[in-house]
């Protein structure tokens, strides 16, 4: 605790673009089904879509000093991602620190807790995934740490890993597979692309994927 | 476990949209206040709407092979339903399994678990009513059932019952109940246009009803 | 139980317009970071916001009639406000009854329960904050009390009270406290605004807030 | 709502002696891995264990008026079942039910809902699991049913189907399956018993379950 | 915040040991089915009784000093009663707090957050309610308040009512009504009495509480 | 997915004993509270305590293959610790693993999951701290990996790092942590030791930690 790492490595912009173009259910697959946050974590409005490198804070819970250090650590297309030190959903983030964030190039915020203002957040366009929704203020008390590796919804992240966010949640690429996952995302979209025709024309997955001989094997009955 | 039921009887279409026309939360009302999946089910975009012919899947948990037996056994107008064998809030469902079921004529999905690709099943105007949304992803290994009677949300679904589902959650209608059930419906809307217009007009429910009487026996006291 | 206060006291009309133009979030640091209901009481839909003294309704589990009671106990610009007497989720309140209260004047519900109809609600433009969306219907068997005293989502209302609430939740001001509370509330809102103006132009927090020695005399380390 | 079946067939004492022995895991596998009820549904005291026909109910929530109307409809060696119209937790059940129901025989109660006075019921040795303990009292006012189907805690239950229950949990074996489930429970308490033993001796399942080839085949790596 | 009330007033000892004598559920009946606390809240160590009046504490999340504080403020026989002013699970008490409060001749915790070192307080005989069991340990930062009104768990409580806990959970009784209640619960603990004869010697409640004609005019139908 | 390492550094034997004597609160507090899992991991039977170096399961949902594989991997005086890959509640494990476990030298199991026959391993004395017990049972065709890294209810868990569990939950220390918190650990028993004399001769903590002062500086009142 108390700790704030100034230097970390990001993954290369284009990579990063690459991956929020994939969105976060492929980007998952592609993977290997690791990375995710819990299911939690919604969108406080629909429709966000970010990828971004992630600057972690680690916070005690109802305390959100450690937000204002680490926005200072921002780098222009970053991503804020607050995990507490124990459960809370205390709304550690309003609309005066988003501003601020954004006049830093921050493209959202990832909170294991709660946030408020949710309304003029929406309006400055400044997307977050939460908890929970709360206008519970909190104090400036205790340290916590930024830009060290933390647990947040389940999930582990390491400063610098590249968050991809959707509507369907919330995904964790580690920085040094980022490119390697890109590519198998973007293999990924292009191989569902053929599948979706063939499934739009009424072919069958059963068919597409040679399912009928191992359900068979396996003992399904049709009656 | 591994049955697929093919033949499943159905309410005939125009009793289906009689319903559908009525809403959940009247046709819950009409049918003796029962048939009401657990609360948690909720739409994954607001304003969707529909009645249709239940094709029932017990699936395992974190297992979305049956789905691809479910989507063979749809008739144009029925909608999945699916309920796991145990919790589980995985994504057993996306876009391209909603692709082929809606190339099969399939008008939604009901799932006591996990949904996800949500942005494109909204743009594709394919409405779902879930547990959760989650990018988790699914195996395909072990075998459920088709069209067998299943317990979803807390409710009892059989195969060929009629679900309505809207922004109040989700109803089920047994088959051979489904045209008495419209009857009712039809007929509360009908009485409750009447009171609609004379509560609009500053009437009290404590008059209309007749209630005075009967709270002042229960003893009411006013101070 | 059974007893319903005819007459109370409300808070001046211009007052609880200030509050209604500064927002949950805004008023509930104002007086003392108290007075917040619980944060699964949510909008049924996003962008509502209301102030208005408060009808209370203290009603058994699964039993609306006190409902009825309560609207002919509004006077233009209330809300009503009803707690379960034990936790419960069922569809206490729908389009009917919403009709009804909107001919009396009334501008919305918060309801640490259930709501059905929402789509009707929505399309009345009555704005609703509950614990749940459920079409699970209720009886008219057991009384209960209005204008008394209740705790709703975790917090103390009384029968009169301030309700304040939009996209963050719901929060309660006292009657008594409601005007001091409403000049705290603009004065906060007018010292946001100032350092909305620094924030946005880049300055950080921990300058304008003059953090940063107090963060080194705690112990933080940048490395 | 509003209908007493007083005639329910029953299975067998012998067999569901049987039942009991073998306990609610070893019967749930033995049927297929169905019939469990929720995990939410704890023993108040430890050590409990029971096998009985059901007697079943249906409550209207917070109304524990049909558990009068149910003791009457019970045999030697019954247990009581009950499960809510809608979620609640309040504690239909106290020491005075416990009293009259095992005046009457009742080895028990399974609800999925709240209990009470629980100090009072392990003196008395009655068992029951619940998904509450709570003391919060109940009303007299609606009708429900005794002795019809119900879902309760996710399972379907037929009066007279056989109920398994123990720190496990709870398992519902349908009536006319109660005798083939015993023999098939039996024999895996026979067969567990020589694995037991096995790997007591410390011989492992990858061996006795020959387990290793398909497990090479699937791609497992030792590194 | 930051306020220590010192002087309180207490209802009378030999009140508060009646309203032990008769238990939470027996209490909560006779004073109209009010004061619960959540069913969440739960003894740590089965067997557990008490009936004391309150010192209360409102904390901040995740910070324990006001207990050092309220602890100077105990009278021996008294129960020490804690509400976050936002929800949390941390460990706000443990032995070394349980010791000093115990010197003091307190009697017990109830406690709407978390509690550790459990072990150590059954040995000691140190009877607590929490809402959970969590070793997070706390912090000595920000101020809250001693002998002020809270909402604990949903029940109003002001210091010096009366709690009273048990196996089933936790109830509050308002000081000024303490010996009005303790009448009322003695009075239906003499009248269970006869009823719990008269029960246990097989009688139905159907008939004691003379239930059949009313069932009938409800409409109940035996099938 | 599908890797088990054979080869992992465990802490000393007289390092893990010292960690076990001091117990979970003690241990959470000298690391700096950090590694706690979360507070619904709970004991199956009370009074269970252990200290133990971790074998790691990283198990898809519903599927206990892996729990056979890493029993394969144990060594006298390790504790299994299984993660599912998404959140499920089966029960991966009953007494016939835990006789193979035992038979391989285990002294319990940490699983963010459900586990069965109960019963059972309390009267083979092994502990399990779990998320649920549920009988619901699972297949076994899916692999997942041993001994890598995991995030066991929200902790993060290397192989080989210590697990120390007991009625106050589970903890985690870094295994080339361990030497250096059971010194902490250990310096912390011995002056709580020694303050527990004080406060147990009615010292108050006011007054030992020196707070009257700071109470003050911050503005606490006493009226």
């Amino acid at each position: 605790m108390g700790v704030v790492v100034q230097h970390i490595a990001r993954a290369e912009q284009s990579v990063i673009d690459r991956l929020a173009a994939c969105g976060v259910a492929t980007v998952h697959e592609a993977q290997g089904r690791k990375g995710l946050l819990a299911s939690y974590m919604r969108p406080i409005h629909p429709g966000a879509r970010l990828a971004a490198s992630a600057v972690t804070i680690s916070a005690p819970p109802g305390d959100n000093w450690m937000v204002h250090v680490a926005i200072e650590q921002l780098k222009p297309g970053d991503v804020l991602l607050l995990a507490p030190t124990s459960p809370c959903e205390d709304g550690y983030f309003g609309d005066l620190l988003a501003t601020s964030a954004q006049a830093r190039g921050c493209r959202g915020l990832i909170i294991d807790a709660g946030v408020r203002d949710i309304a003029d957040l929406r309006a400055m366009n400044f997307p977050v995934w939460s908890k929970a929704v709360f206008a519970q203020g909190t104090v400036k008390e205790t340290l916590g740490s930024v830009n060290v590796t933390v647990v947040c919804a389940g999930a582990l992240v390491n400063p610098g890993d590249v968050i991809v966010a959707d509507d369907d949640g919330v995904c964790v690429v580690r920085r040094e597979e980022a490119e390697s996952v890109a590519g198998k995302a973007e293999a990924r979209v292009a191989a569902e692309e053929a599948k979706r025709v063939r499934l739009a024309a009424g072919e069958l997955g059963l068919d597409i994927y040679k399912m009928r001989e191992r359900l068979a094997e396996k003992g399904l009955k049709y009656v």
